[in-house]
């Protein structure tokens, strides 16, 4: 393998880049059970909105490897479950939700159905990832030449087929011979920024910097764009996504930076009207009490961990998806 | 002793809390010689504006007790040094300056010196004690019943002699009988909120829950008040303090939160005419690279660590001294 990837279904396993020991050390997973697939998902293994909806996809083609009796009432199960597995990016329900069509699908027989699910799984994937090129493709337009950029998380090659969302856009409009320097926001309590958007960045020429979270306000006045990625968006245009994409997005609107976010449509949620019906997960506080297994505050010290925020459309000055920018009076219409 | 302390002055030697092993260690650093004070202060083993301004004073005392040649010079030199260790908080110079101005007094002999430098720094300790007292006793009349506050790095009793800045506006309103409730900024790079301001917190019955410096946004629809404390502010009211206030000011304003600054006098610089001339000190990266010694991001990432930013007067609501609350139109009247 020349370029790195971020999981590839091979050999009846589902292999996926450790996440979590980046930039340290690039292991695969070996996943052969849809249980492996569940815990790597909650243990941000194998993370970032439109890949975990890809996993749980292979997931099921996987647990549809085993021959049970009651075979469609366990996969639909394990299809429960592994949408269960995190709550707050859609792109887990809506992978899942077009896998259990099929299991539900009397016209495929019990013997079609592990190739059929398997082929779904695959065609998910090479659809999001055509998304993320087109992404790429329409969000370039918005990247000038010496633009300087902002971003939190992880958005690129790790968190989405293909070359990502928000940082894919970075990356096509860097091919296209655009000059582009990007501040990478670390992303407290993961990290992702620090670990996966560097490890992404220094494997291109882009120059980018890293700066703690709570710098953005400090920096933003030299910042032409921010971009942002979406686990969930509501049909109103209020977006979910890592936390601290809030004060991003406050602090970009103080200063009169745009600020954009980029999702493929199956980001999209036009089941619920705001962002107040998006479910927050809430992680397991040592995320932010320990790093690297030690404490940063006394033992007992009480701490919050929102896994995402939610920031309202009036922040947000566009939506970059494969079918165009869109902005919040405009989603009900690029779906209709 | 019962309570521990920042710092105390005892056997011709300055003896910090090291602060830099905070909350895993609690252990004093004797400091037997002036160069060992910068070096002290240099690696945030003593640290806050106050609190370094009264180190400096002492690592002057020490340095008058080794009688050599060129006594005066050799003592202007040491102060001058003293006064760089860090170039961001004024209290270094203020507190420096008074003890210059000793040392250039012709009337004071070589015999008297060093017992007046020891004594003016005992003095500075009291006098900055004592408007500690005060900005809590002032700061507190802001504080309301069940009011739920957040702030940023520490600005406690390992801060500032005796209570502190913004943190003994809590202290004070607590023992006063108010409940509050504190939401501790983790206060990245340095983790000053998380390991220092939760260790002071701890020993008190004040609730206090700790999170990342990104989800200032994500919470501050439950916040009552803001409070920070400063390390230099100029004539027209713009602050300098630790990196990511400007980003927590934008943020409170944005949700109409007041937001107070607590900082006692010896904290303005009334040579400067707003916050663009102050100097903000940068660090070494490493500080956002690596914690615990262990890279958190790819090696050669580049990363800009600058350790305080600029709050506009025009976000900030009053500054709490020990003279009263102050607005910037006032400050030139406060001082007058």
């Amino acid at each position: 393998m020349h370029k790195p990837t971020a999981l590839f279904y091979q050999d009846h396993a589902l292999h996926v880049l450790d996440q979590s020991l980046l930039p340290a050390e690039m292991r695969y997973l070996k996943l052969t059970n849809y249980l492996q697939v569940i815990s790597a998902i909650k243990a941000l293994k194998v993370r970032g909105a439109p890949l975990i909806g890809v996993a749980a996809a292979y997931g099921i083609a996987i647990a549809a490897q085993r021959r049970i009796s009651n075979f469609r009432l366990a996969l639909k199960k394990a299809a429960c479950e592994l949408q269960q597995a995190r709550p707050t990016a859609v792109n887990l329900r809506w992978a899942v939700k077009r896998l259990l069509k099929i299991i539900g699908d009397k016209n495929v027989c019990d013997y079609a159905l592990p190739a059929r699910l398997l082929s779904e799984a695959r065609l998910i994937e090479q659809v999001e990832k055509a998304r993320s090129f087109q992404i790429g493709q329409i969000g370039a337009r918005l990247i000038k030449n010496n633009y300087s950029r902002m971003t939190i998380c992880n958005t690129g090659w790790l968190a989405a087929p293909g070359i990502g969302t928000a940082l894919g856009v970075i990356s096509t409009a860097y091919e296209q011979g655009k000059k582009i320097k990007v501040f990478v926001l670390e992303t407290r309590p993961v990290l992702q920024g620090a670990r996966l958007t560097n490890f992404e960045l220094a494997r291109t020429k882009i120059p980018h910097t890293l700066i703690t979270d709570s710098m953005s306000g400090s920096v933003m006045d030299k910042i032409d764009i921010v971009l942002a990625g979406a686990d969930r968006i509501a049909r109103n245009g209020d977006i979910a996504n890592k936390i601290g994409t809030l004060t991003l997005a406050i602090t970009a609107r103080y200063y009169k930076v745009p600020f954009y976010v980029a999702a493929p449509t199956s980001s999209f949620d036009l089941s619920i009207k705001t962002g107040k019906d998006i479910i927050i997960e809430e992680r397991n506080p040592d995320e932010i009490l320990k790093i690297n297994n030690r404490l940063i505050a006394p033992k007992n010290t009480r701490a919050f961990n929102p896994a995402f925020d939610i920031t309202p459309a009036r922040l947000i000055s566009g939506i970059i998806t494969e079918k165009g920018i869109v902005k919040p009076p405009l989603i009900a219409k690029t779906f209709a």
